[in-house]
């Protein structure tokens, strides 16, 4: 293995290794054409590298005649794929498979791949797909485009290429910096804080990487070591907390879990990280019996504003008996549940554990969640047959605690 | 990129972390379509587990199943592709492009991504692969499946993932062991073989890597610094030659490139590897100006038996001519060069600069190419428009030695 | 090397794998002697543990007990060292040499190095001398006692043993956070104001570790890359100036040194940490032809009070000749400048190469250095033999234009 | 950590960034005065690299006279020794202590420690060793000089400083072959040998290194996994039995310990090795029960041959008793046990557990042991109280079958 940790070193080394070559000032469509071409496999470097290095110097009106260029020129044509098709269904040979393959896939795709070989390239592809999100949005043809861009990330970010590792004060502060960036769910507001995250022995941090673009995380999850479940995230944030040996913890609670690339939005980590932390942290701390998040309830306060308008806020056994409806009830046309963050644990199979009331006073938890947050159960042992309930009938796993709960409230707003 | 190093190693440490669960018989059948359908990307990861594992216990007849199950029951849908592709010509919107891309790639696409999941995988399907190509051959259906894992690894195994490292005797034994295993040209005998090759000052070895499977080398070369061209792979590998400073050397001499995985037939690494080592070694020895192979001639014996039957092979001079000759105008009917080592650095952009007689004495040597050797010469100034010329027009880049020795041979057999 | 990157990784790990014992609760005067004892070798690990830990816990007041016993019942007794010499001078054996060996040192100095057996050790017993120099000042046999530490330290901190690595926006946060806080010359405010001192191309930093404490710099220092000589830290660390890219750069301009731990005192890193330094960048950059410090000249103010009261400190021109007039002239009663700073460049064989007004416009350099700074200057080809005329004749190497203004200087107070 | 991991690999590098100079032509007299004087330790580099370099290329007849030089004209001097003495005794300053510590000091204690700041040096003072025990055994002052080394070389081998690595078949080859160079208890005759020592998963290797010279392991161990105790070589070494997974084994049996560095002779690290791979092996196998060496009783043939010359060496009850009585009874003058390797384990606390026959067959374990080995103990919880009534009283713990079949061959000879 540390041969491998050695060898990773020179991805990036290489950058510097190859020497400028002349301008070329050639248009993109003429660039991207020879880059597609016969010799692009082999002299294509250089090509793709001046691509990219002027996308990257584009302004959005550039780079918007660039995708478009991508979404209309370089796509499928029907009457080719039609006719591969014909002649594939006339005779199954390799050949006619292949020629229609060739076909089915838009030349784009291949020109990403060849972009992909210069030396740093992954990253600036995974940039161009969020400034594609962000210019194309409700231009059909860029969506088109940008399934294109999500096929080849699916396959090139597949689970089996990433790699976790914990974040801690030791890591380096070009990461940790980003941790500090991309923190979505309570935000970081200094070195010190980040510190409190990332230091102590009872609270911990991992991300998944790619080996293509180590220096950028991924996903990330913060961790709370701790007896018992913890009830509201200013606990778990407090300076003045008292520490714990992470031996002595019996639970594990996930408070944050951000995505990091707007370029690999519906590349889905986020089901495989806390599958993978709950089992390293069980096999580090065998001491560790429960797995639970502390997770906002964003869709909260909305749904109150109409289902229960007039109810007291201060009252926190009718807030948590509410709160608890709402989870288990509140559903969208298709039967999933209307919360998206519900949705998303539920989906990886976890169970909707407990409700706890005045867990988050900070201005955006008071704001969409009422102040309100729950804790999901990630039990490895249930969490398939919980997945696969979900998945085929929509069915909530959730605490008995919580189901009366539920009750109480239908009772109360009957 | 210490981050990288350091964190790529627990790549394979998950392995050991799952435990296993319960044996789960269910025909192979069932297992695939389970990974496919809708839990699979969730929970898939199991199933996937379960499907590596029963494969590598497989005999060659249930290997053919396995894949001829995938060939015939997971393929494309001729009709649901025509139907999609009428749907996206009618309207050509995100959804319909979406159904398209769909329908157009066989499911088993998507199965082999779900395999590649589990750690480890990559190497497993890399060994999938190369069981299919030895066992698929000539059946037309499993040529095509071929196709779908030959594309996929194209995207995984592209330039931009892979990383290149020097091997040498600091190297970790279970990978020199495998530069042993894989050499293909000029065989390595033992352990102090491989030492004359790997530790001297002027020799030198680089290998390609993948993070996903970091102790199998893909491809490597061994180089050999010299004063002057190498004249003979006597000379390069004699236990009694007098050895040089690296910083003395002008010349860098690649006698040996070998592909190491089967399974990665087709996908093409030699090129870039050539290149970067050239790119690698001007850097780091600035003394070095020249740079070109020492390579077999493995065509010429068959076509001197009818092209030049009575030549004396003691003739030096006579042999050089007819040798060159040979490579620069024995064509295959499609117009390229017949000798296969020629088209592959041709190809690359290299052009032929000397012959040289005498050059392997081996029994392989002397069998294959009648003792004689050949040096393609790199010079990065002109392999893009040599590799243009070849690619347009199929013309070879020669000396001007070579093209007066073969006009000797033409006149020599007028 | 790869072997040793990994296998130092252990060294702290090993802290945690001793379960702890049933606690030891005899005095030091016990705890010391069994250490130092017969079975101290074999089995002191623990004993040495306890010591280690229960010092930790002490207060000022027995810790000085501690350092008390240590300098009165564990040094020589003189006595027994006149026998041993005695015996020495009469049969020069080895047995005779052991013995007086044995009788010269302090039993003490034994008892530091098993104390070292503990993992983590070292950077106890440094802290231990650091505690040592500030409690034990003028207390004549706690002077002693520190030489013993003093002497195995020089042993253990030996240039052989240190390794310089870079520091940069890379590098782990828990050692950036060292920087911030042991950087003494020009304070470092905020992370930001780290990161403008590490992160861009043209500013470097290197520090000096040992293995065996490898989360503490022990020495480092801050190097910006420039064209010419910077004329002041204003500019130097301003946060509006315009970048450099590495290579552009002729100069590098030493502007901080600063020693990390108190307990290496009188342990002597900065020569061999810039020599290093110089050329470590030479390699790196072949275009940089000046190695230049920009150092305080904390004497000055003090020195003008009484040697040019009434200077005009407005008046650049005179200021720079009185600078140059007092590192040149300014001495101490051994002959050796009046001026640390300069004592400790001139002693490394640097040269006084230019002097800078209103150079440091800080609190701290208007107060010490009157605004003013110099540039020392490291010409490899010269050093040497600097430093061999200031060892031996206290001759001070200076630039033409110093020696000139010196002479203004003298002239105009004349 | 990985910083460390990463910062040490420049230790080595250093070695070709400096510029040779001028060769310097100086007697070793003037060169040794020049590096210990005044400017030695500011510009001593280059001195010292010379002085290592020349040494290097010195027949045995040069290196004697070198060691010559520094035994007779580097060492105390009596009378100087004396003055700083009866100073010291008059008034106990800082000052007198100083001069006293350097008085009683040789010269060349300091002289090796300015050769070990140039980088590599530490390993070349080790062999520099290595040669002087060859050649100066017998010459008083040569053995004293060695005391000298041993007096540093127990203080930079001080065990904070070494780092325990697993050695496996992952390792770089270049440690491998010091492996089997230095097997010095069952020869490992070729690398496959050493394979089936390193690659199982129930074979374990373990070294000491030092970070000054990470590519010298200074001891070495080999480890079996078994479930009971091993009872002769032959089984361990077979290439033939069946393998063991780890987590199965209850008993780690230490078959080989080896020191790597003749000049590391009486710096003592095995016992130290031995109990942190017992603490790392019971951290990582919790199935681990029982921790045993399998050694030789090197002195038992010659013990035979006088003590019981006529048994019969097939009946094994009959040898096992003798056995037992010989490591239990036959002692030195000085009461230690006869046996060296008795001495070297019970010295550190282990037990005679059992004795095996027919345990050796090899030749040297015929000859030197009659086929005969001995499990020696090594219980934590035992090993302080043993050592320490080893080293008091020197008692010898042994188990009960032990002192039993000790007891039966008393009768039977009585």
């Amino acid at each position: 293995m540390t041969l491998l940790a050695d060898l990773l070193s020179t991805v990036f080394e290489r950058r510097t290794r190859w020497g400028k070559g002349a301008v070329d000032n050639r248009p993109f469509e003429e660039l991207t054409a020879d880059l597609i071409g016969a010799t692009g496999e082999i002299s294509g470097m250089n090509v793709a590298r001046t691509i990219l290095e002027r996308y990257a110097a584009c302004d959005d009106e550039e780079k918007l005649a660039f995708f478009r260029h991508l979404s209309e020129r370089m796509t499928i044509d029907a009457g080719t794929v039609r006719d591969a098709l014909d002649a594939y269904e006339a005779g199954q040979t390799k050949a006619s498979y292949r020629a229609f393959m060739s076909a089915a896939e838009p030349p784009r795709q291949e020109l990403i791949r060849r972009l992909n070989q210069v030396p740093g390239a992954t990253k600036a592809l995974v940039a161009m797909r969020a400034d594609l999100l962000r210019l194309g949005k409700g231009e059909a043809s860029l969506e088109a485009l940008d399934l294109d861009f999500r096929h080849l990330f699916a396959s090139w970010f597949n689970r089996g290429f990433l790699v976790l590792r914990p974040i801690s004060w030791q890591s380096p502060a070009h990461i940790l910096e980003k941790i500090i960036a991309y923190e979505a769910v309570h935000a970081i507001d200094s070195w010190e804080d980040l510190r409190r995250r990332v230091e102590p022995t009872d609270r911990r941090c991992f991300a998944f990487f790619h080996p293509a673009m180590p220096d950028e995380p991924l996903i990330f999850v913060e961790v709370a070591l701790t007896t018992g479940i913890a009830a509201s995230v200013q606990d778990v944030l407090s300076s003045e907390r008292s520490m714990l040996m992470a031996e002595e913890a019996d639970t594990a609670v996930f408070y944050s879990i951000s995505n990091c690339q707007a370029g690999l939005a519906s590349i889905s980590f986020g089901n495989s990280l806390i599958k993978q932390v709950v089992a390293d942290l069980s096999m580090e701390l065998s001491g560790l019996k429960t797995f639970v998040t502390l997770s906002p309830i964003p869709g909260l306060s909305v749904w109150l504003e109409t289902d229960a308008p007039y109810v007291d806020r201060e009252d926190d056994e009718r807030m948590r008996a509410l709160a608890a409806r709402y989870l288990t009830t509140a559903k969208r046309p298709d039967g999933l549940p209307l919360d998206p963050v519900a949705r998303f644990h539920l989906g990886n199979g976890a169970e909707i554990h407990k409700v706890q009331a005045r867990a988050d006073l900070s201005e955006k938890g008071l704001r969409q969640s009422a102040g309100m947050m729950v804790n999901y159960l990630y039990d490895l042992s249930r969490v398939t047959q919980n997945h696969e309930r979900f998945a085929e009938t929509h069915g909530i796993a959730a605490s008995a605690e919580i189901r009366s709960l539920s009750t109480t409230a239908d009772k109360a707003s009957a």
